[in-house]
């Protein structure tokens, strides 16, 4: 079932740029989130939007296991690589409908989502004619960051009452709820962080007793992010956590204190191609296009540019950063002063921290496997797209 | 040789999001520049970093024709393709000089760029030991925005005086200059686009003619970027001319008064998949991992976003832009009041145009074809990575 591919290369014989893994970093994250969520009794579902990878998804769970995805081309892809538990995490729309039916004649246990009456109308209708059973959770908005019915909101009542109370018989039926606390990004301190997760998990629970209340079995309390995942000191009522960047981390998640920077497994290696020495600057051959745009940390506390700058053992060099990017030219400068910036060699290989695991990861075609050396163990493929 | 389909579908028939294509527009921007550059004497060097895709190049010249990349990954696929004239408009480092021999084994007529004295060492004993002929460009920087030998400084002679003077023996020889006045996309009007033109053709030029004062023949004085190419006043000196973005336009172009809103030939078809009434939101299955997550109109005059929303005909709607993205969800709002949002209808499919075409149409593997109308004329593939 693997593309893997054994090499005996190293890092300092690849052609750059080049995403590289630390896969002993990855394992101790995995283990990390596995240890904490083991004290609360909910099942971890991840969201293997991040990593869009079989080789990476088999180190956080066997294939059967649960799992998350945020495109119809990644429950397709899960699918064919033996995951069939699989949440749809993005409100499904009409043109989606005949993907989602063809996945499910192919084995998938599909959960859709959804938040508007329209929506639960025209998928209930769908399921009638073709016959299919299809569990779905609401979409619950607890944070005001993105989609979803308030828990309050008489709408959720409404949508409800559009599906069905079981998979008794054929149709779309109300599994439960779902909610993404996607706020907690924006959090500045650890103890916001908690909070954000009682928030999640309350507002969450809420919408479910309402449901129940109303005759509904909503047996699915399904909430989650990385940071509140790591910080909730309650998940009563929860069944299932979601979260995705925790096998990676980045430096977005190491400003909110999630991780620290020895933390994050994810890098782009990239070679010194230029200087310009009255500025301050060294030129790599790494740019946006092989970090992102992501800016994720521009609004933190710290700024990280595009990125950290650590040497080729994935060190971070003191207060070195990608200050500024084109198309494929990285600038990498002293944080502060310019004139601190070491001028280092035409060549030189660097490795940079990535702000935003999901949007790097998503520039390139695979992962460059090492474990804390610079042997390369691996070249694992990933993919993109719809 | 290509690898285009024929479809007969309706873009309402599609699985969103999609990258769709106008070839209308595109052509009209094509034979825009076409015309503009042929009063001119000068070649077209066309950047084909933007659509890398045989597809669309073949509408910008014939395989034959010379071109810039950004990749040698570009160069390889586009070499496949016929394209044997080929510029690498980044600096090189010494990690690719296997890929760049390979690649005139295959028949490239590959022409290298570096900036510094360190690469032209490396490059030329390179050449030396595998005896390779090659032409190199000095970098030139002419406006401080990236990498390059400002025009006047000693070093330009020192790095020349690395290379060879012509490719009558093997080695690397100086073929002359090339310069990127990137920060043409910084500009405020039309008139500061020209004076920088000025100051790139100048700067360039100059650069050249130190160089031949030095003895050597320096043939090429190749200057470019969509801005300056439109609204270069002379190329007096000039021997060719970049330019990628002018293929598609974008709204970064159009803020800076170089296409208008109607020029942008490449749109992202998304569909509402549901809604947030009493914040004006509408929600779309279009985040940044369909629009990219540039923000390049965040420091123009009027920032639009994460693009501008259009109709299913390329039609813009008043004011409604895409305030905000998750990886795989859009939130549309008026501009100015979230209360004049038109709340369309869960299934509604809508067209967003870009801020930056080269990252945006980096984050899909191909383009759906139109040319005006609704009817899919074609599906054109393309690629990423290195």
């Amino acid at each position: 079932m693997s593309n893997e591919v054994i090499t005996t290369m190293q890092l300092s014989e690849l052609e750059t740029p080049a995403l590289i893994l630390d896969s002993a970093i990855m394992d101790q994250n995995i283990q990390r989130l596995h240890d904490r969520l083991s004290q609360f009794k909910v099942t971890l579902r991840p969201h293997l939007k991040t990593n869009k990878s079989a080789d990476v998804s088999r180190r956080i769970g066997e294939p059967g296991t649960p799992i998350t995805v945020s495109t119809l081309k990644e429950a397709e892809y899960f699918l064919q690589h033996g995951w069939n538990d699989i949440l749809y995490a993005v409100g499904i729309a009409a043109n989606k409908f005949a993907h989602v039916a063809s996945l499910m004649q192919k084995g998938a246990r599909l959960t859709l989502v959804l938040d508007n009456t329209e929506s639960a109308r025209t998928l209930a209708q769908f399921c009638r004619e073709q016959a299919i059973t299809v569990p779905v959770l609401i979409e619950i908005d607890t944070d005001g960051h993105r989609s979803g019915v308030p828990p309050e909101a008489p709408l959720l009542l409404e949508v409800a009452g559009l599906l069905g109370r079981s998979d008794a018989e054929s149709g779309a039926w109300l599994a439960g709820v779902m909610t993404h606390a996607g706020a907690s990004y924006a959090c500045t301190s650890t103890e916001a962080i908690e909070a954000m997760a009682e928030q999640e998990r309350a507002g969450a629970v809420h919408a479910a007793q309402r449901l129940r209340s109303a005759g509904y079995a909503a047996p699915v309390v399904s909430v989650g992010s990385t940071p509140t995942a790591h910080f909730a000191r309650s998940l009563d009522g929860v069944t299932e956590v979601r979260a995705g960047v925790y096998v990676f981390f980045d430096l977005v998640m190491r400003g909110l204190g999630v991780c620290s920077e020895s933390d994050i497994a994810l890098s782009v290696l990239c070679t010194v191609i230029g200087h310009q020495k009255e500025k301050g600057w060294v030129i790599t051959d790494a740019g946006w296009m092989a970090m992102s745009r992501d800016r994720g940390t521009a609004t933190q506390s710290v700024d990280q540019g595009y990125g950290v700058a650590c040497n080729i053992d994935g060190q971070p060099i003191p207060d070195l950063v990608m200050i500024d990017a084109n198309q494929e030219h990285g600038i990498i400068c002293h944080r502060h002063d310019p004139g601190q910036t070491p001028m280092l060699p035409v060549g030189t290989l660097l490795r940079i921290l990535p702000n935003h695991a999901c949007s790097t990861a998503a520039q390139h075609s695979g992962y460059v496997v090492v474990a804390g050396t610079q042997d390369i163990k691996a070249n694992w493929p990933r993919f993109s797209g719809w």
